[in-house]
């Protein structure tokens, strides 16, 4: 059989293709995503259930003049073998190859940069306002998932795009499914619309849409105001009819020629439209249809067994973070959990199995999560937040305004902080230390290892007001001892010696160590600290450096700007304290993907780097 | 007549009062209201309103034990005057004095801090989720406003309560206002229900509700499923009852006993209920009812003519931004202006006449304000985001990843940075220019004086990338001339001198003039600058300064942890760059309600303050 996939050279060329070849087409694109995941690991139960989806939006539009915005952008891997990056494929998400996510510096198909969910409305509606302003004619769709349905900023989106008088097309990409199973009261009433609906109406509701949009928006107003029992039952989609978007569906998201006829009819209508299509999470390789979850985001894997290529044999620091979390809640009843829709990957399944009434997983939505949190706080629980850095970002004023502004008793455990692997930009977790510790009585902790993250833990749900924990996904330094018992804003000094001190936050006593091994060997013996916190950091021991050292190297996994490292820079200098501060840290960019080791090479944070810069000195 | 409000001496004295009493008792609330707000200035036309709502909540609720959570806060007088405020109530506003919204340091009555809107809904979920979890049954109410169910995490809430088991009232307070004429699909929408019903059908709509809720959870989905068309006739509301929430209303917001009715039915019922009530901002007080916007929050007025009693001959910062914006749009066709239901506040009243099309008020959704203009950027159209300060914290990740990350060009008009007056500590604007500098490719601007102000916006429309411009509301220095054009990264030195110099950020000329004045008493001539930069900032000028000087003092009115001053003094320790710096800004704290005047002098930003530090250093 000829693959059908390889006569596609160009953006478009998809509309060429025969529709009867289409089913092999899509066959093909599996095949080839497959193929390369497996060898790559990525997102694939997402990318497995938008290829027909996918192949639809490029029979309807025209790259570039038309708009397609990713949600999330994980399920853009179908868009771009359309797009002429088929050749590039293999290097999916490795260091200088194709992204995982969409990007407008890989092609002029790529129109918004995404990772993190639920903003695809907004630039949609963003889009569509300047086509109309500049006298544009182009089409804008976005799609967006359910579980992104459930992020606030989503229905901001929607309830402006409802009042605007301009075309968007906004595709609800509904399996079910966020990263874990989505919840909440619009997955139960999208729940109610696939099933009270099937596809079987679909034909009789495009042409009541049409017409009623033919007969003019008076008509359509008195419908709407006499609620019209027949509408009712016709048309199910009230939630989104409300906010004052036209409502398609359900229509089955398998079926190329069905999302077609959805979007043509869409095309025909003035202002939003929402088509609600139906696809499976994984579809087409049975182990991701059985267990999406899984196969969400997954390193390499054999085809045939499913089962990784590498498993680690040691323990991660989410592992570590997941035990501990059920041993506390254990321990203090007063201990509950919150997520927003990342309890696999904070390591939080067994909590929700052993707590199930203390297990909360908000859906995506880490600004409720917080608050949400505050209020529990309010109440006596103790609330533990799951959240990885780069999406806790969303839940910086809900964290400012409504945990410590209020003294709030709330633990952060947050997951994937610094360098993240093969995600690339929008997943890096570098952030969180400079603006956690700009926050008025904000306590940030970092562990050297994992025997410290359960110490820290201990230490955090015993506590006072706000503290954060933040840790890598990584096994680096995992299984080392925890030396000494944690005390608020207190260093851990390892070795003491001379003229140069080097104080780490996070995994890195053993690059350190080797540091200082280096260092010996030149006649000079570092003093070493596990800084442990960054917020209260440890003023007294850097005070008492002063009279035997020059130097103060910090480590850190952030951006340096407003980190640990400045902050202690800028303390020496306006305290007096004679201390040259050098802060090794990610510069202030943004870092593309590759993997952690390349990652933090890339900013200097290895044993050479650090060794090199501190002999510069000397 | 006798003054009902004076036999109210404590908490819950408020249900001995027979219901006769009670329009006299709402009077008298409003008269004292009244009274004070045109001494001290305050929300006027929010609390106004929401008397009756008050009254009828505190003749349903018992406190402390029963929670009720005021979204934004800015309703809650009549609250404090019921809960044994009331002869405190003249120091409203004040330093020292009665904070305008709820502080649980002021009372146990007040469950929650508030300022910020949308975060009602979250702390009421949590709370609720508390008692149950601890075993109470306490009651648990949020009060929230139609304009704050626009914001995002409003919606995150209820879509979660949608699917909790759990006791939540949920009063939809529905003016039809948020600070400006509230937008979008859901204020439309809420338009139909108040059409459409009236308040006729209040007592069948609560005997069917309880008669659903009787018969139970299986016959009541069933209803639901089939989408009864009767039911849809009778009982409007599907937006939130397609959320998982049982809804009542309209209610008349102005009868405490119709209000209690439906508090009254709404306690029967389990699960989320949401009681849908109309009131009438400014009510009782006919300039307010006529004018809502120009009374929401207003200084010390006369309350024979609503005119305000200390009119302010010299120009703000604010109606300078707004004649800027005007002349800018006029000039570039390509700028359009976004705010987030902040029009008047922001200037902006002129600019939305003059370019309707051009002008975007998105309702209270900050996070949706800033994508939706990136996707504007994306394509070609050149937005300005103008947000007070605070309320731009809710955008932090949209800012790092939509437009950052994206490098698309977006103007941040950050308005009320700096200390506010008056509204304590959840309206104060410190953070912006830490968390702004932290983004990669931000540049962050505050300018002397309003001449420059004028400059630096036109510098931002014509710059590339992000750019955020950063000014306060006050008039300080606002007439002072801009004395050389705007360059990228660039300071203004005003003055050379030797061992001293002073870089300040924002409108401090005259106040380190006169600290320059008071060193030339000493004998001391110090350099002076004005910073305009906070990044890039400019390291030439600073490495120039260390041939003939010690120190740098730094002024800004912002925090001080990862501020400007801090970033320089950290740079200065890391680059070997041989200067002591002394950061004169906001300490790491929040701040309570004071003057402007007050707040500066708290921080030390007064030239007293700054001269005695010199000094000491000196």
């Amino acid at each position: 059989m000829t693959d059908v996939l390889s006569t596609i050279k160009a953006p478009n060329d998809v509309q060429k293709i025969p529709e009867d070849r289409l089913p092999r087409l899509a066959a093909d694109i599996r095949r080839e995503i497959l193929r390369t995941v497996s060898k790559n690991g990525g997102h694939l139960a997402s990318n497995l259930g938008a290829v027909e989806l996918t192949i639809a939006l490029h029979r309807f539009l025209t790259f570039p003049e038309d708009k397609l915005i990713w949600d999330v952008g994980h399920q853009c891997y179908a868009h771009k073998l359309l797009t002429g990056r088929r050749e590039d494929f293999p290097t999916l998400r490795k260091m200088g190859g194709l992204s995982g996510f969409p990007k407008t510096e890989e092609s002029d198909c790529d129109a918004f940069d995404t990772g993190h969910s639920s903003t695809s409305l907004s630039v949609a509606a963003g889009m569509a306002k300047a086509r109309d302003l500049r006298g544009g004619s182009n089409r804008i769709v976005a799609v967006i998932g359910d579980g992104s349905l459930s992020g606030g900023m989503a229905y901001e989106a929607l309830n402006n795009i409802g009042r605007f008088r301009t075309n968007v097309i906004v595709v609800l990409n509904d399996n079910e499914m966020s990263i874990s199973k989505n919840v909440g009261g619009v997955a139960n009433y999208l729940g109610h619309l696939r099933m009270s609906q099937g596809y079987l109406s679909l034909k009789d509701n495009v042409e009541r849409k049409l017409s009623k949009n033919h007969i003019g928006e008076v008509l359509a107003k008195g419908i709407r105001k006499t609620k019209d029992s027949i509408r009712q039952i016709m048309i199910p989609g009230d939630f989104f009819e409300e906010l004052g978007l036209t409502y398609f569906g359900p229509v089955d998201g398998h079926s190329v020629s069905d999302i077609n006829m959805a979007l043509q009819a869409a095309a025909k209508i003035r202002g939003g439209v929402l088509i609600h299509v139906i696809t499976k999470k994984g579809k087409g390789y049975s182990r991701a249809e059985e267990s999406p979850s899984r196969f969400h985001g997954i390193g390499p894997f054999r085809l045939t067994t499913g089962q990784l290529r590498y498993p680690s044999s040691e323990r991660s620091y989410t592992e570590v973070f997941g035990e501990t979390c059920t041993d506390i809640a254990a321990e203090y009843p007063d201990v509950v959990c919150v997520t927003a829709a990342m309890t696999g990957g904070t390591g939080l399944t067994e909590m929700a199995r052993r707590f199930p009434r203390r297990f909360f997983d908000v859906g995506i939505a880490e600004e409720h999560a917080v608050t949400f949190s505050a209020g529990m706080a309010a109440s006596g629980l103790i609330p533990i937040v799951c959240v990885y850095s780069t999406f806790l970002q969303r839940a910086y004023d809900q964290i400012l305004h409504d945990v410590c502004l209020n003294r709030k008793h709330v633990v952060f455990a947050v997951d994937r902080a610094g360098f993240v692997a093969d995600d690339g930009e929008t997943h890096q977790g570098l952030f969180d230390i400079a603006f956690l510790s700009q926050m008025p009585g904000m306590t940030v902790m970092a562990p050297a290892n994992g025997a410290e993250l359960r110490q820290m833990l201990s230490f955090a749900v015993a506590a006072d007001g706000p503290v954060a924990v933040r840790y890598p996904k990584s096994t680096k330094d995992s299984d080392l001892p925890c030396r000494a018992d944690v005390k608020l804003g207190r260093c851990l000094e390892l070795q003491r010696g001379e003229r140069v001190a080097i104080s780490f936050l996070g995994p890195f006593e053993s690059m350190v160590r080797e540091v200082a091994d280096n260092l010996a060997a030149d006649g000079v013996t570092p003093t070493v600290a596990n800084a442990r916190f960054a917020a209260p950091f440890d003023e007294a021991w850097i005070r008492g450096l002063v009279y035997s050292h020059e130097t103060l190297v910090t480590v850190e996994e952030g951006v340096s700007a407003g980190g640990y490292g400045e902050t202690i820079a800028a303390w020496c200098n306006e305290q007096g304290v004679n201390l040259r501060v050098v802060v090794i840290a990610a510069p202030k960019a943004f870092f593309a993907q590759a993997s952690r080791e390349e990652l933090l090479a890339g900013s200097g944070l290895t044993a050479d780097a650090v060794t090199a810069k501190i002999r510069g000195l000397l």
